[in-house]
């Protein structure tokens, strides 16, 4: 039976699955990231020793991927450019590994065995710290001229909106990622719209968090409440452009604020239908979150081989 | 000898070609676009006549093409919805004919036949009254689930920004289009910002058009040159944005402003190095003008029974 290995590398661990024919995870091993490229080649490797046997071997890491595997950059990771990771990796086990973007990953992962089986066209969104996102058009994974697509969490919606660590200002992740949200939480707490959630921060407007504001609303806070509506807002924005570039039949949207799909989802896709284009024209694109959870970038890892 | 036509059907008239197989255009002919479906038809299949013996026929369309030859929407050109062009065409002239969205016939022909052949992912723009899209990735024509890709003149890039027709405010094509370039203009001129521009265009702000513009700042004008550095901006902003989803080799500027490019071109490409994501961590994607020029269209037609 075929056993396909794939390593999710996240910010504090790797995370590593085998898949059998049929998809299902086998097995599965953890080892905490360490810094700097050598020890990470070392956990991966030893990170394949602890899954047994395996017939193939993919990678997923945060970053800008070449086509060839080699990470050019990854700043919540590694201070690092032209990090082989995929010839490094092969020679220390001894055969060949596929490395590619982890949301590239996740979406393989939902549209292999999550909630996009079946589609042609797929958008996939990783809604985290930041956002990342994947393509599969036409019933094939689009990986762009270098292997860089999907760097959607980078799109400008609003040229003078707040500035962004990557150099401009206004790119989608300033308003629809995890710190998003507590940016607009904090906007909103500092012209005290937020009291109930600035309580639970322990008083101090800046202190609040997105988790602050999902407790609130979660317990029916009006005021919360309003601020998930506008992180809605933002979110269906940047995928009412994407559906614009792209008409995908379905998008799907991962990462860390995937666990709380009950409170983001219907203010997402009630903005998402007032904000699509032609909207009246059109089937409406499902709107869904990712199936795969934590596991998204590990699974899609192993699938690589069959996607590449 | 195979002998391709392709009709492109615009505002004001129907422009028709025969390909050789080398590409080459070996006839051609206009006729004025009538108001209403029914002598729309009856002017295509009177232009096929008067195109001589042909193998295939593809008709571009400006609008919501699906991928079955239907026209849903074409506010430019038509008050209808669900016009089936390709079935009553098929009708009509006895062998079957493949429909597209304008925008896609020309991202075909360049893809094909102009600047961006040989290319594998590409994103073609035109620039016109408003804006359309064509996208070629991993070496095919990206249609998308209901046919309606490329639809990137209604990304949104600033939810404050200026209304557009289609319901929303702030769309690329509100500031990146011929449009958009006229109402830059204005702007400009009502701060008293294009003085000599005003003059050109008979001494009222309101009448300044992109043409003024252009000849102001083709002839040196200081300000003009400051308007179209503007229009660069904003041209630039979206290709980046697009360059961030897709991650194309090229990208081509087709449309009635690829005229212009002398003028254009510049600042389009120096903003673009400016605002791209990871610029220096990336090869920049080239940037072109098209081509194919008026045909882009007609011969992007006529190749879609290559591309579909």
């Amino acid at each position: 039976m075929t056993r396909r290995a794939g390593i999710d590398v996240g910010g504090t661990k790797c995370l590593g699955v085998v898949l059998d024919e049929g998809g299902e995870i086998v097995a599965e091993h953890r080892l905490p990231t360490p810094k700097g490229p050598d020890a990470i080649i070392d956990t991966l490797a030893d990170l394949v020793g602890h899954l047994g046997d395996v017939d193939s071997l993919g990678v997923g890491v945060p970053g800008l991927v070449t086509r060839n595997g080699v990470l050019k950059a990854a700043p919540n990771l590694i201070v690092i450019t032209d990090f082989q990771v995929g010839a490094l990796l092969s020679v220390r086990i001894g055969f060949p590994v596929e490395v590619d973007n982890d949301a590239t990953c996740a979406a393989a992962a939902e549209w292999k065995v999550g909630a996009a089986r079946g589609a042609s066209d797929v958008v996939l969104v990783t809604l985290g710290t930041g956002i990342g996102g994947g393509i599969i058009a036409s019933g094939a994974l689009v990986r762009g001229a270098n292997g860089f697509t999907g760097e959607i969490g980078h799109m400008v919606i609003d040229p003078d909106g707040p500035p962004c660590p990557c150099g401009r200002r206004g790119c989608w992740e300033r308003y629809a990622s995890g710190s998003g949200l507590a940016r607009l939480a904090r906007e909103a707490a500092e012209a005290k719209r937020l009291r109930r959630v600035v309580e639970l921060a322990g008083g101090d407007p800046m202190d609040v968090r997105g988790e602050h504001v999902h407790d609130a609303a979660a317990a029916g806070d009006e005021e919360a409440l309003r601020v998930v509506d506008e992180f809605g807002h933002w979110v269906a924005l940047g995928l009412s452009n994407l559906t614009n570039v792209l008409d995908p039949e379905i998008l799907v949207l991962g990462g860390g604020l995937a666990g709380s799909a009950d409170l983001f989802l219907p203010p997402i896709r009630s903005w998402f239908g007032r904000l699509l284009y032609s909207a009246e024209l059109r089937p409406h694109p499902r709107v869904e979150f990712a199936t795969t959870g934590e596991y998204a970038g590990a699974i899609g890892a192993a699938l690589l081989t069959d996607v590449h």
